[in-house]
């Protein structure tokens, strides 16, 4: 059995809080576990200087953990006075995530900011950020919408990650806590659509190494999850969930 | 009247939960009005090298806000690659305030990190934090005694700050939240301990002056606010709380 | 007695040389006792990005310290990399005190930028900036009216800044040195007006506290400060210090 | 056909000409295509602070390329100040994949310090870097080895990278040159042993998706291409190879 | 004899590979012993902004080597985040050296960026850089001619650097190798023109000095080296060697 | 005739004001006509890492100039994060000449600082620093010989510095100051000992170029002015001057 009693396909207790914060378009409380995220969502009326001209928009992310998120305290970023290699990895993961599931051309010439600040560290940090931003844009974008300033709505699918690994006992196991990660052979970040379909696979055996079919049962174990995490998003938005739902014709 | 209603000489709604956080060994979640600061106690069994071979502690702080604590989104520091004035003025206080309510030599040979983490802003961030850290380093420290591992309770008093200032309308206002900050001719900073002595004290009137007449209506202000605050620091310490009392020779 | 052997209540001796540099608008080597401080103004024709379209001016400062202004040599923050919080501190107070007793309106859209390098230092290193600052600044101000280039004379007031303490035998004391400094339980920061105004209070007990009776006693000594220094200040001006009696209405 | 005429299953042409440099301890100039990549191993005898005392080495990667090893000139990082996140994202993957293949133990206390300088770029960069950095480094333990440094051969098995996609037209595709690269609607890096299992597995589809299906026709192809590849390095490693084959068991 | 077997007048082997790489403009592989230095030149149709309206363009040379290009490993500058005094002194070598034999006017608004990067080093990478990046400047600079780009040939003279100096034993040496530069009382970096005249003379005798009579004798034997220089340069650029030729009315 | 007045041969006025700032253990103000530079020497008993066990000393120099030093304001390099390619030639070759009269197994295993800052500048700041500087760590060793933690005196010989350039009309000049270096052809710096032995030449005619016989003429100058400048630092060195002399065998 797992170190928290879970099966090896169950996901850790998920819960996201929507308009967690006043100030900002979009804004979710995300806790997976113990792991909490606030993920926001902030629409700035420009696009950076690639796009220029090309009459569409972009999504960029950032991602930080603050001191205490983790056991023991991590040095700031900002007084190191640079941004590590994991953050840089992370953040350019959210941002290319969202991005595949959001008609930029329909979104018009606007930049999403998509911060995401752990507040508790639990394992699973950038999987649950993921999760709770794409609720966070949604809304953001929702609220464009409901001011008119969208042609159509231009998320196109759902998006929901988690994280899957190889224990050496249990075998493949869904949605690691830190612990678990911390022991497991294979640490694997799977991102997918509502259609099912993979937008990122992110599989590393540290000090150690996999085959083929260890990477279907993971994929098979993933699968089932993200499907449940699609469920929860659905709740949190509520109405708003309905329009992706349009968008992809099953509405 | 105020814009939110208040009286001249009347705080806004604060609470402290404390506990906020799981890994910390002191933290809290201090809401005033509309500001929310995330504040963690961090001991570490080490000093910075200027203290070696004194045998007494350090107390240090650090500060930040997240990019969407705010109105219009800020951008991170650890992504500018460096630390504005503003912010390292605040962790300059913060550090400052603490040290003068802490025996350095009953701390012991030990670095107290503080970390402020503002998630949501609306004037008196700096207040709040100190107001916040005070009670996540008690519990740290009460925990170090529990612990068995203190000569002595090394806080020595309370300590809380508050915001006053001159509205040209209404005179000496108390704890101002963002608007009234941004309006308001002249903003004061009050750091005080329980027995109503000044830690410290910092007044600007950009782009506007005051007389000795108008910084005592200040002060007395300041005095009454800080008084409310340091009973909701007992309130939230609860025992502990009795601590600094017996330091102070009044339990 | 003091260490150097003046009365409570007495400034070291104070000498301002004007026009101490060929190329600034505006230069002075103020000395304070030991502390020597060159103060230049510079005037560019542009204003930062954050004022543009509101047809006014800005002023802003920058502060160092030559290596060996000091007993030990402190390194140079240009070889460090970035500027520490002390500098930030200071350059940001210097700043905003200026700006207070000047009509940005009156400037027109033009920055001025006040250079204060320590060359020596012996306590009092941000106060000698501000008095000997304001001189440079106001003399920089008066070849543009000469040079037609302003409707009327923006400096509004005299601006002067001294330091006070409470020393452990002598009480309040006025003008500390570095050897006070070091051993004062609190030291303040006073900048004010030629009327007397309070523009900037900055109090602080490091690991000490201080009674509202104390801080007058402290006032009380800033204020006598002050008046003397502007005197200092009217003598170096000649002429020019006319031209803000005309401004405060007393010419 | 293939914009350069290749079939879909076909890798460019492949070079590995070994010591390259006379100063490395292991030195490969690696060729695919276009693309060449100079790969040098460093034995420095030190670890980094967090593995003192565990008796075990490490191996860690840098990664970057000339200013004009693309088609437009791209800005040295050294110049901008700092290293961009996917010269970071590229030189942990680096790193990591080497430590699947090393037993660090063994090893002892050493660092093996991988350089990866892109001369020439034609896509698949980060895998000819891994292709050909697997052979400077195994040059460089064998010279170890012959100074009878080390108590048995480190390297556990061949290691080898390359990247496969989906073409709109064609479908699945290997080892993607730079045309390739930007149309392709999925890209995956691909890092394998010898013995066929997977070391990292990095799939993306920016701005697209790709279903369980296209997966295997990807893994697939890249199975073909990383077999090929070690014959390749296998070659260029000559007596040295058959040492991996002992630590295999197969020889 | 010098520790190389070569006469104290004779040059290393100098080889100058054109067109090494694919996507520059002008490119070279210069090989001087064992120093190799790939040198590229980039056309940009911009100018930096302190020219902008001169009607003429300008050049910048940026430097690196690789980190093993030397005997141990060198940490990268993009690594450190900056770039040393050493870098620095040699890039702004190379740009004003290339500047004096090229009419800025008849090149027009356009930037060439020279890349000078040491893949081996052995002493005399500056003046290999120097030699070699004549080369691949004039050869970038002949096919914008070539495209009727501009209205006359703009590079007026041959250019190449070498070094000299004093060996304790033999006198006045030639081309230092890395070893002798390591052992010679006096490093000399002489850059001359095609028709002998000095362009940068840098001479320096690290704890030791030198006279006039010991200067003299350097700058013959530098005069014959630049002279072979210029011979090897014509060579490797054929054709584009008269065009230079015809600026020089020598043609 | 030279645009201050001056003949082709001669310096501008020269002053060396000794024991300037109170805190160094050695300072200077070297005016060089309008050029005024404060030069420190501290002494540091401690070597940098590179020199651990060898039994000798090191000497550096920093150098910088205030914002207004120059005609229009130069930004701080402190503020801008890094340190320009300029200043560090500057500062290298300041400290690489001095090193060159120093015994430095006779300085002991300590640091000598040299700070040089300019506060005026009009030409020649480069070679003012070299004189005054040379006067300053002379001063400096000097008190260490009288604490008699000194074996030997380990100045070796005078240094000093100055520039020569080509004017299109007068030919050869000495000592240019800002308006003369702006137009000359050629800059050339030259560095000598009191024995009139060179310790370092530079010269560079950026977009010009020079002959052996124009050198000629330019040596000739420099050796005439150093003379001169070692007059002035022998008078502003008293006594001290002679413990040269008495390295030297002239005393």
């Amino acid at each position: 059995m797992r170190n928290d009693g879970r099966d090896t396909n169950q996901l850790r207790p998920v819960t996201i809080e929507t308009d967690y914060l006043v100030h900002p378009e979009g804004s979710v409380l995300i806790t997976v576990g113990q792991t909490k995220v606030i993920c926001t969502a902030t629409i700035e009326d420009r696009i950076p200087s690639f796009l220029r001209g090309q009459g569409k928009g972009w999504i960029t992310a950032e991602y930080s953990m603050l001191p205490r998120a983790t056991g023991s305290r991590t040095q700031r970023e900002a007084t190191k006075g640079k941004i590590g290699g994991r953050t840089m990895e992370i953040q350019r993961l959210i941002g290319r995530a969202l991005r595949a599931v959001v008609n930029l051309e329909a979104l018009g010439e606007r930049t999403l900011w998509i911060d995401c600040d752990v507040i508790q560290a639990d394992g699973g940090t950038r999987t649950a950020s993921i999760t709770g931003a794409f609720v966070a844009m949604t809304m953001a974008i929702a609220k464009l919408q409901d001011a008119k300033q969208l042609p159509e709505f231009p998320v196109t699918d759902f998006l929901a990650a988690t994280s899957v690994g190889m224990d050496e006992e249990l075998g493949a196991i869904l949605d690691l806590n830190y612990l678990e990660d911390s022991t497991a052979n294979v640490d694997m970040n799977i991102i997918q659509t509502g259609s099912g379909q993979f937008v990122e696979l992110q599989g590393t055996g540290e000090e150690a190494t996999f085959t083929r079919q260890q990477l279907n049962e993971m994929l098979d174990l993933g699968d089932e999850g993200i499907k449940k995490l699609i469920e929860i998003q659905k709740e949190a938005l509520g109405e708003i969930a309905d329009r992706i739902g349009y968008q992809l014709g099953v509405l």
